[in-house]
């Protein structure tokens, strides 16, 4: 037997090895050198896209459908094959858990959902669940095992309202359950039709902090990296959102016989105030956004002076500070235009979604493994919504967004390169690794 | 028998008549002191207004209801106590002729409407008919005969099109018997229910320059006249009336991930264009109106940047160059607009009515009527259409308004005083005498 030249090759290589760490100068071995396999992951994903495919091109696997059900089937199996052992909990999640080396240590989370708007897309939530995936195989097929546990979820309905990733905070209240879901069942119903238990749900709480980190994968939904050629978003985290009915009151009156000095004319003074929000949103350096997407005018004839105009006011920033300081000074304005146009206008909000922000070492971590990787990135802040932010003050939170080519988004157009998908994957399989060994 | 006397008494007379002519340096005589009588006008319109008289306390007596027909039968009774010979004619007008001397003279015209909208008022259009009828009834009493015919005239479905004044200029439609009226009927089912022939409007249509006047007296429907506590109004014509869609197509995007400066906002273009056409409108002096009425966002969603917005505009004027030169320099701006939030606005017009201009002629006796019977008047446009405007190219044109208090109409809160109600009424008497004479 030669066990001699056996031992001495394991031991130069072990020597090698630590010689490699030294001289990239971290505390990676070989798991650094680890990659998902891209044909593997494109076969899974090429597979899953057919699950739901509608005559469009697009994808009708709205959460809690047969196809839904039929696609999480296919994950446990793929699930299956990189070691971990598939369930579907009480909201309906499919979680597959990996033992790590330490018995007490919290877990790592990463995953995404599957399920997509009625003739969604087809990367939009797959990336980062395949992704997840493929990076549990990847580990499983080199033996690398973490010293924390790792918890790979598909999130049940988020298109729906996040329903499974809501449940680890436990702000999904029974009432939901009889709720309509983007497809033909009630979301307990639907819950329950894809294996879980709606009247358990208390049972997926989380206590704060009981998770050590959680990281997603995800296409970016504007079009930042894709017009700046950039492989790797760095999110920052995902923006609190507010959002306003606007009322302008002022007078209906008689379209012609009316002077123009006499009237109290609520679309002149509605007008105004949504120039002057766009005027004010972009008067200040940041990534701020604000909206009017709806606007309807009463009683909406065209001989007649509205008397009555109510519009939507949504502004996104990851400060909620600024989000307040900025509604402050467009509620100031509004004050100035009712006098000015003799019209009364009050503005009710009827929607917060606090701000969710990502841990600062996590960011560093996943700029440093995208520059080990050589791909490009750059740091921005989710202006979408993503489960990731229902574990906020339950887990540490990271984010990586790839490309969505014009940022095309919830429509069978959307589209991520191959490379960038496969880029995304291993900035989170490196992301893990480096976690794992950071948090010990 | 005394009748040296009497015929002294009757030369006295004449002389004295002939002294107050000269006195008063015009050719009227004892026909300039006629005045209608107030208690009788207010009892014909006390009892009209019971006919659809609805819990609110406003009136439905909408065109070709059972309502209108009733009111009809009551106003034939007053044209009959007038000395009329009331028809309805083709088109479901009700018409009084009153012969005159003169057997080649084309016919002075006056009336209104009876009709209202659904819960609407008891003085518009209400005013010009019953002071009509009591005009012929204090000829008629006074023994009056006019060189001209005279025909008073309660026009038929005024508020819902105008269809009988339109049948005097021919431009009614067979197509239109088939549109509903603002009541149950169909227009030509409704025509035929009054009495009319809805299959013989064409035998309705007057020669161009065939009818002597047309004089109308009505409720001024801004609040003009009531503000400034002015009596008469001497309307200077009916404005022209241009409407357009402007459709502003941007691309709807995500509120959340599209960064500002990466939008192209329709509803941010619509909003700075709604302001501009304010602005431009006041920009220029003169009683020119314009208005956006109506404002719609697509897909019209808090969280989504609008990738289309529909408006309407709408500007009246006398004059038709100067709405079309106002329109003009709101393209302009539109191209600017376009250009600078990257947008595509196109503006198309839907509905034109030009401009019906009154005669100078009338203007001044109007204006010197009101002088002599010591009433306050001002020049005006008439903001609203009014069935006069059919009957331009027919007949020259006098309009006479009355103030309605805060300019209400179209509501059961319209109202006019009483007094101005006989103000109206008398210088629409004294007017025609004068027209008569001034005409021959």
């Amino acid at each position: 037997m030669n066990t001699k030249p056996a031992a001495l090759a394991s031991y130069s290589k072990f020597v090698l090895t630590m010689l490699l760490m030294l001289a990239i100068g971290t505390a990676s071995g070989q798991q650094s050198d680890l990659r998902v396999d891209a044909e593997r992951l494109h076969a899974s994903w090429s597979k899953l896209r057919t699950i739901g495919l509608n005559d469009n091109g697009g994808s009708d696997r709205v959460a809690y459908s047969q196809y839904n059900k039929d696609a999480l089937d296919y994950l446990s199996s793929l699930m299956l094959a990189a070691g971990l052992d598939p369930r579907i909990d009480v909201a309906g999640n499919l979680v597959g858990r990996k033992a790590g080396n330490s018995s007490v240590l919290a877990p790592i989370i990463t995953g995404s959902h599957i399920d997509t708007v009625p003739n969604g897309g087809h990367y939009d939530g797959i990336v980062g669940s395949l992704g997840a995936i493929e990076v549990a195989r990847t580990l499983h097929d080199a033996g690398y095992i973490t010293d924390h546990p790792l918890e790979f979820i598909i999130w049940s309905n988020e298109e729906g309202g996040k329903t499974g990733s809501r449940s680890f905070n436990g702000s999904v209240t029974p009432d939901e359950m009889g709720l309509p879901s983007l497809g033909d069942r009630a979301l307990g119903e639907g819950i329950e039709f894809i294996g879980g238990a709606p009247a358990r749900l208390n049972e997926n709480r989380r206590e704060p902090d009981s998770v050590a980190a959680l990281i997603e994968l995800h296409i970016e939904q504007g079009a930042i990296l894709d017009r700046e050629n950039v492989s790797i978003g760095v999110v920052e985290g995902i923006v609190g959102i507010r959002r306003w009915n606007i009322t302008v009151v002022g007078f209906a009156n008689h379209a012609g016989t009316t002077p123009m000095n006499q009237r109290r004319d609520a679309m002149v003074a509605a007008a105004q105030l949504a120039s002057a929000i766009n005027r004010i949103i972009t008067s200040e350096p940041g990534s701020q956004v604000g909206t009017v997407g709806r606007i309807e005018a009463f009683p909406g004839a065209p001989n007649v002076v509205p008397g009555k105009v109510v519009m939507s006011l949504e502004i996104r920033d990851l400060s909620m500070e600024k989000i307040g300081r900025l509604f402050a000074r467009i509620e100031s304005e509004s004050e100035i235009l009712a006098k000015q146009t003799d019209t009364v206008i009050t503005l009710e909000q009827f929607y917060e979604s606090p701000a969710a922000i990502t841990d600062e070492r996590f960011k560093r971590l996943i700029n440093d493994v995208a520059d080990e990787l050589g791909l490009s990135s750059i740091h921005m802040p989710s202006g979408a919504g993503h489960d990731a932010q229902s574990l906020s003050g339950i887990a540490p939170l990271g984010m990586i967004f790839v490309p969505s080519v014009k940022g095309v988004s919830h429509a069978p157009t959307e589209f991520t390169g191959k490379q960038d998908f496969v880029n995304g994957a291993n900035t989170l399989l490196q992301t893990i690794i480096r976690l794992d060994q950071q948090l010990r």
